[in-house]
This record gives C-alpha cells, sequence and structure tokens, in this order.
C-alpha cells in the first residue's frame, strides 16, 4: 500500500509553499498519499507546533510518516533530523518540535539529514521543507531506511516550558494553548488531581470553577473546568470561549485546589 | 477501490482535534481516502453545518461516507446517528445538522450508533468525533453495515428556520447564509418567482434590485440579485461585498416583487 | 495509477462550493487523487492566482492535472481553457491566471472549453468551476485528450504587471506579493543582480538593507533583505513581519542599488 506522509506546518495555505512541498514529495514518489494536518500553527511557533505534534502522531497508525517544519532558525546552525517513534517516523528540524512527543512516546531513534542523495539540489537557504525535509519524507515513505538519510545523532533539544507545581494539596500551573473554540487548556493533567476530579475546584481570572464532566453540564454562555479530550484541565464556557469571556490567553495562571 | 470518508466540521486546523479524527480513521482502515469539505463551519452553527451538507452532499457519489460534527450537545443527551441518503451515508450528531438535506434528499434508514464495538474507548466526553463517529464511519466506509452500528431510530431532529411566504404576488424571504464572496444568500428559491426572474425586484436594505443571470451583468462594484449556483436567490455585488456594501447579514428581511 | 487532480481557488473553505467541485470529480471518476493547493487566493485577485500558480506548478509531476478558478468574469465573455505546460495540464478561466507560469514554462496547446459532452448540464451561470472545469479536469485525469474538449484556440490573455527597469546600476521594482510570515516579496529576480547579491543593499520604506543568505543572519526583530526560495528577492523580519513593521504592501516600491 502506497505510503501516508502528513504535513504540520507554519506555512498557511494562501502562499504556494504547501503546494511546492506537495508537488516535490509527490515527484519523488506519484503514488504517496499526503494528509494535511495543519498549516495554520502560528508563525515561528514551536511551543504550539510541539503542543499539535504531542496531540496529533499518537493517533496515527505505524508506518506513518510526518513532516512536521516550523522552522525559525531555517537555513541556519540547527540539525534537520528524521527520527523513529512508536513505528511511525517524524522529519522536522531538531528546535524542539519533537520535545512533547517525546514525553509519552520516547524517540527510539534519531538520524540527521545530511546525506545529499536525499536532498532537492540546490537547497534554499530558505525553504529547507521543499529542499530537504519533503526528499527524506518521500524516502522513508516509500520504503527507505532512517539510516540512508545520515548518520544517527542524540540529544534532541528541550522545550523550556513551565511546569505545573504541587503544594499543600493545590496545583498551580497555567493555561498552554487557546483553541479554535476558545477552550484555554492547561497544562495541569488530569492524573495531577489526586482525589479526581469531584471535589477539585479550579481558580482562574478570579474564578472558582467546578470541573464537570461534559461543556452541557453548564448553562449556555456559563464558565467550567472539565477533563479535555487530551487528558488535560481546560477552562471552557459552555457555546461560548472561554478566552474571551474571562480573558485568558497562553500563559494565563491557573490553581486547582481540592475542597474538604 | 477503498472507501471515501469526508469530514465536516467545526473545529478549525489550527488544533490537533481534526488531525486526531483522522488517524482514527487510518488506524481503523489504512487505505481509507479522506476527503475534507470543511473544518471552517462556525464554532457550534447547526444551522451553517446544516446548509453546508445540503449543499454538498448531493455532489457525491454512492457509497461515499461523511462525517459531519458541529455538536455543541456533545457528551449529552442527544442522539449519535448514521443515516442513508440517495446511497451515501452521513455519520453525525442528530441536533438538525441533516434536517436541510433530508428536505431534497430523504433519510431511508437512520440507526443509533450504540454499538460499543465501534467505539474507541474510553470515549472521551467532550470528543466523539474521534471516539464514536470516526470508528462507525471506518466501519462503514470499509464496507461494514448500517445495522451493526445500533438499532433503528426515527423521529430526527428538525431545524426551525423562518421559510419564505407568498402575498398578493410579493415573496417575503431573508438572508440565509453570507458566503466568503460577500454574497447574501436568501431563502428564496428560484421556484417560487412564479413569473421567473425576468420581472422580479428583489428589495433588500432599502435598494430594489433587478435579477439579472451573471455578476458580470452589474458594473464593477454595482449591486445586483441573481439566482446563485444552489437554485437560491442571492445579493451579490460585481466584485465586491454585498454584506458589506450593504449591510446585509444572516436574518436580513428580502423581499422580492414582480414588476408589471 | 489514478490521476492527480489539483485545485486553486479563492472560494475559501466555509462553504460548500469547493466540496460541491470535490463531488463532481468524484462522482466522474471515483478513483481520481484530489490535492487542495489553496482556497485561499483573495477574492477576485486573479494576479494572486497566477503569482501562485508560477510557484506551485513546476514542482509537481507531470500527467499532473491543474484546476484554477479565480473567476471575477464567470458565466461572461471571457474564454474557458485546458492547456498543456511540460507535461502538466492546466483548467482554468483564459483571464490571465496562466500569465506568469507562460514565462518560465511556455504553453504548448491550449484547447477552448466548448463541448458539451464534458460539462455538467445545466451549467450555472455563476459556477463554472463544477459545472464547466472540473468535468474536464477529471475527464483529462482519467486519459481523455485534450483536442476532446474543444477546438484549439492561441493569444491567452496577458497580464499587465509592472516590470522592473534598470538604469545606471539600480534595479527599481515593487513589492508583488506579502506573504504568510510578513515577507515582501519583490518582482526583481536574483538574475537582474549583474554583480550578485554580496555587495548589493536593497532600499525600501526608508531603510536600506543588505542582502543577507538566511533569516537568522539577522539578529531577531531586525529587517534584512534576501533571496527568497522562487528566485525573486524579499524584504523580511526574522521572526516577525516586515509588512507590518516597516508598512509595506503590494506595490511598494523597491530599489536595489550596487555598493562600490
Amino acid at each position: 500500500m502506497p505510503g501516508i506522509v502528513t504535513l504540520t506546518t507554519d506555512f498557511g495555505t494562501r502562499d504556494s509553499y504547501v503546494a511546492q512541498l506537495r508537488g516535490v514529495l509527490l515527484s519523488a514518489c506519484a503514488d504517496l498519499r499526503i494528509v494535511d494536518l495543519t498549516h495554520e500553527i502560528a508563525a515561528h511557533d514551536v511551543v504550539e507546533g510541539a503542543l499539535f505534534l504531542a496531540g496529533a502522531v499518537p493517533a496515527f497508525p505505524a508506518g506513518t510518516v510526518h513532516v512536521a517544519v516550523v522552522d525559525p532558525g531555517v537555513g541556519g546552525e540547527r540539525r534537520s533530523v528524521a527520527v523513529e517513534v512508536g513505528g511511525q517516523r517524524v522529519v522536522c528540524p531538531d528546535n524542539g518540535l519533537l520535545a512533547l512527543l517525546a514525553r509519552t512516546h520516547p524517540i527510539e531513534a534519531a538520524h540527521e539529514l545530511t546525506n545529499a542523495r536525499f536532498r532537492r539540489e540546490p537547497v534554499s537557504a530558505t525553504f529547507e521543507g521543499r529542499d530537504v525535509f519533503a526528499p527524506a519524507a518521500a524516502h522513508l515513505a516509500c520504503g527507505g531506511a532512517l539510516a540512508d538519510l545520515g548518520p544517527p545523532v542524540s540529544g534532541l533539544v528541550e522545550l523550556a516550558l513551565p511546569e505545573p507545581e504541587h503544594a499543600a494539596g493545590v496545583v498551580r500551573g497555567e493555561v498552554m494553548h487557546i483553541d479554535r473554540f476558545g477552550n484555554a487548556i492547561t497544562n495541569i493533567h488530569a492524573s495531577m488531581l489526586q482525589d479526581g476530579p469531584d471535589r477539585a475546584r479550579l481558580h482562574a481570572a478570579g474564578r472558582e470553577l467546578a470541573l464537570l464532566r461534559i461543556y452541557a453540564d453548564a448553562e449556555p454562555g456559563e464558565a467550567l473546568a472539565l477533563v479535555g479530550s487530551s487528558g488535560y484541565v481546560e477552562v471552557a464556557v459552555r457555546e461560548g470561549s472561554a478566552a474571551e469571556t474571562l480573558g485568558l490567553e497562553r500563559g494565563s495562571a491557573v490553581r486547582i485546589a481540592v475542597v474538604r
């Protein structure tokens, strides 16, 4: 069966960058199946890209090849890599994009993309997605080996992200991401709520919110907290936007305490 | 031939929700062909979703499976269903999303998605798209039967939409949708113009407009009315936006009278 | 192998227009592989569409069929055509969309879409993408001949675009496109810099900028010029937006001089 290559970028689709990338993939291997994950990562926002990959990659079947390009350092000193993770492969700049995925799905092998045979020459200094990452992905998706692309490397770049803190029965974290619905997804995982969500109360933006099970447990327009589909606690407004209603944004402080 | 599964949601593509849905589909059935219809339905806007499906579904070939998720009541009391319509299938929450399609293409069978075998456990209370609708769609697209998914149901939820009214040779309706070009599409179908469009005059936003045949029959920047590609009367501004120029929005009143 | 059909439009994806187009393609030829290039061309902006095609089409393999619809004159006097270019085919209105592609990749044959057999009747006067271009593209992608679609035509419509001017060692041009990152791409091609980029200085928005090799050669937030991935000189701000920071927009004047 033809290989699946997914694309995750901050390119948008109004310019022809993604189209060029697709053309290069199909030129290398005409029966590839290309699947867009997103091209709407905020420009240059490696943290948003890393969160996206941590959510998306685990849902895909073994054998999938992911191309991920959020690359403010393009053409510079940062390495380009291809990694193996849970039977899938990811091709991307080594700038922290894999750091969050790697917490739950350890990287099993990483190779630097140095082999000129799997590049599109001349390599544009500003568009390695087209000239380096896409040809490497096509090689892998057509059955090629990771080791063909270059030598093994270790010590992938980490992301310095704020971690939630436990103290005296209180978990202090922050908003990690605002989603399309205006839900404010925190960095507090459900597993950190030692007594479960039932007696927990979330404090954010001067409000105290119970952790409910579903959006529809609140009234339309009412704020609530709940454990979202990724396992992280989120703040929502039923049929509205928690970000707008409560003034939450990435980095806003959030605290969860247990009611005795 | 591998089955076609289309996706229609209000998820946007900046978050990883659609990517997870795709991953689940491909994990269930690796050779599925996934076709995005839209992820830009306004958040929670069931009416916009219903209009979209009424326009899009009839263009697809028999055998297509459509996943449609605009689901403000996710996790709550509303039913999840899979229906057969014109040789195609649609999997969606039963909240009115099918109401407009059903007016022109009667629902031939509907089953509730109760069979736990075709769910991804544990089902997230906030993301049934991934855990309920996608696995059901994969089952259908891989050749499975509708009846496998759960018992037959009837009485799908209707949408309470304003209907145009005829009186004394005048049709009164309203704007149903503003499209990307700023065209204001009304709920008045061409078939309601008893004497045809030639002598009809549309009144909206304090203007009287003739019904022309094509945009280019007006001057650049000039307002006009015409019968759009869906068969409904729309108000347009040539190479401009009727919504902006005339201040039209969903719900704006529109009246069509015949010139004697 | 099933044929590849790409889509380039100004339709957006919030309305069902693209979905209908896809449905018609798949109804005509169920195993087509449909690839979205963009639906985000600015409404009615033929120049932006022409720039997009000039960047995207050359990356695709021979045999690809491209549907391009940016069509302010839909239903009017402009011709509908299918052309052969470098072993690929493009189906589009004859309104200048091909003019920039044709400068680097000469059109080898052009036929007008007059054969009613390859239309979806009745043809909507406002949506020829669905009723004329999609059926023609499906015919080509399923192995049909260009000549089946209608008679050969010549004299495709040109675009009147400002051309850069050389005088006394100075090249004067302008900004042609602002990309998603806020990079301002000019109409000055690297090949016009007779002494190469090293001693060239770009003047725009009251600033003098050296031509660097990559974005990372500047400091974060600093403006620079460089030769972009398309071969054209662009103005950028590292990890920022040149359009916003320098107030550049399409049509802004740009001048490149050589430092002696």
